[in-house]
């Protein structure tokens, strides 16, 4: 079935879309349907904020990409910014702009994506906005979380001495990217001697294509009792994540490239495209993992925690950020992690 | 000069355009440079969030909207969205994708633009993404407000016998794109006979390119110790934002042609083209005007109001929508305020 928008018009297509969206936070007062949306903060808290916008072309290849994956991951991607603050999501604001290419079931589709989303992660929709466009799809999200003031982690409170810790594995997303991009090219019949072959490949598609926030690791720190002394989702590589820990907190670093997580699908993938895998890890983004700092006390705790690995250390700023490599060179960290502009 | 964006790269940019930004608000605590910004809010008082998406094509033609009046109104547009519940706007984050035709002068424009309004209103810039798009310019702002509890006016609660109020004068931003459009044609020569002549029209072009939010009309009616029974900024035109105030209050209204506020050049220009002055009054859209009710009781603290009309009454619903003519005709009310899309 294909439904014209038209039909609909805005107040029509909003009202569609968050139809029986149950709102699982106290904080929300009011979502969808004033000029705003109204929220009443926990009043020993502070609140958080972060938006994305994304643009297809840019940021997503709709000939491979469900609506459905996309809107999950439009979602997530904004959750993980507030984890990374050791904070909790709680609202999202949504607007798409839509060209007359896609029908209501379509928007359907990629709404779904978020309400499911937002259904995993205990997140309200409270508002948003659609539009028209000449053109492409566009998405911008806007999260809303919060935080106790003392629980707020930074990425510019990293300390000599702290271990530098990630979470999951890296350069995944990157090759699962790869992966579509090389069907791509031969379903479009651009280089027909590749056939597309993703059995063995499921995990890579997955961590492309439907990502998830790392809730579970600030929890498990939480239970734990560790407040990462810094920390940042990775979503433009982990070069340039560490870069910014760095600059940020004013410190260097070094970390080993052995001890990178690297998940074995990765590896035989990046060797299949004759790729450095260690410049997948390093670069690749979109993992979405977290990166993060300890205090030296705290390095017990971690090293038997699931999910997480130490990779290093951070040192005093005049040593500079460095990647130890297998055979014993520090080499600089580059941020090569955003392409675009 | 023109710079090009990628001698910058996002990061570049961000910190670029932000840069000796000052903050405003105590409740700021954290705004650009970390994975959210953060905000203590008063314990006081709710938070209000709104967003809009603006596409170029759609809502904004790069022809005739000098930037720095379009980042103006971006902004300003969701102040008017807090202000219509009777709140203060606070904080605002700003994503766009910019395509490579734009330097990074054209983007400075538009962000001092955005910056201006601010400025002007008292409202701190904390967070944003840039990202590159293939086609058109794509601005998305979320706003953040608060007020005390018991000040939010929503649209949903006019009674029976409340008097309807609108702000300003109506139709003015639609007459003066109405000119924008015909200088258009004129310098496309699609239309060589007409000539652009601006001279005497200028409140209408101001009415189109840099619309203000009403603040000062809210802090009148807190001083007059009016607080609305509903209220809706006119983005969409009166006959749309009246229907939404009926329909989410279960009311119905009565609303005078002769009492809609009109200014004499809309008027005159509206004669110009050839167009009913009542359709354009109520169907206009972009004002940003507020409309609300008020208890019959504050009628005479209203009359006297500088720029507030009364310009009806609310009904029971049973009694419908209608606007009353001049001949006292009584004709249906509906909305026309939306046709993208």
């Amino acid at each position: 079935m294909s439904t014209d928008i038209s039909t609909l018009g805005e107040f029509g297509l909003i009202n569609h879309l968050t139809e029986g969206v149950k709102q699982h936070n106290q904080s929300t007062i009011l979502g969808v349907g004033d000029d705003a949306a109204v929220i009443r903060p926990d009043v020993k808290k502070e609140m958080l904020v972060t938006t994305d916008l994304l643009m297809e072309g840019v940021h997503f290849d709709l000939v491979y990409t469900p609506l459905k994956h996309l809107g999950y991951k439009a979602a997530v991607v904004n959750f993980s910014d507030i984890y990374a603050m050791n904070a909790e999501p709680k609202q999202i604001t949504v607007s798409l702009a839509i060209s007359k290419r896609f029908s209501v079931e379509d928007i359907e589709e990629l709404y779904g994506g978020i309400r499911l989303a937002c259904e995993q992660y205990g997140v309200d929709i409270v508002g948003g906005d659609t539009a028209s466009s000449f053109t492409g799809l566009a998405i911008s999200i806007t999260c809303i979380g919060e935080a106790s003031k003392e629980d707020i982690v930074y990425r510019s409170t990293a300390k000599p001495t702290d271990i530098v810790c990630v979470s999951g594995d890296l350069g995944g997303a990157y090759m699962g990217l790869q992966l579509l991009e090389r069907e791509k090219a031969a379903l479009s019949g651009e280089d027909k001697d590749i056939q597309p072959d993703f059995a063995g490949k499921e995990y890579l598609l997955e961590r492309q294509l439907k990502p998830e926030a790392r809730k579970d690791i600030i929890e498990r720190l939480r239970e734990a009792g560790i407040k990462p002394t810094s920390m940042i989702d990775i979503s433009d590589g982990l070069s340039s994540e560490l870069i910014h820990i760095c600059k940020n907190s004013g410190v260097g670093c070094r970390v080993y490239e052995d001890k990178i997580p690297i998940d074995y699908q990765t590896a035989v993938t990046a060797e299949e495209f004759n790729l450095s895998l260690t410049t997948v890890a390093l670069n690749g983004g979109e993992d979405y993992e977290l990166l993060f700092t300890i205090p030296i006390t705290d390095h017990e705790k971690v090293e038997q925690m699931e999910g997480v690995r130490e990779i290093g250390y951070i040192t005093k700023q005049e040593l500079g950020m460095a990647l130890v490599s297998r055979d014993g060179a520090e080499l600089a960290l580059k941020a090569q992690g955003w392409v675009n502009l």
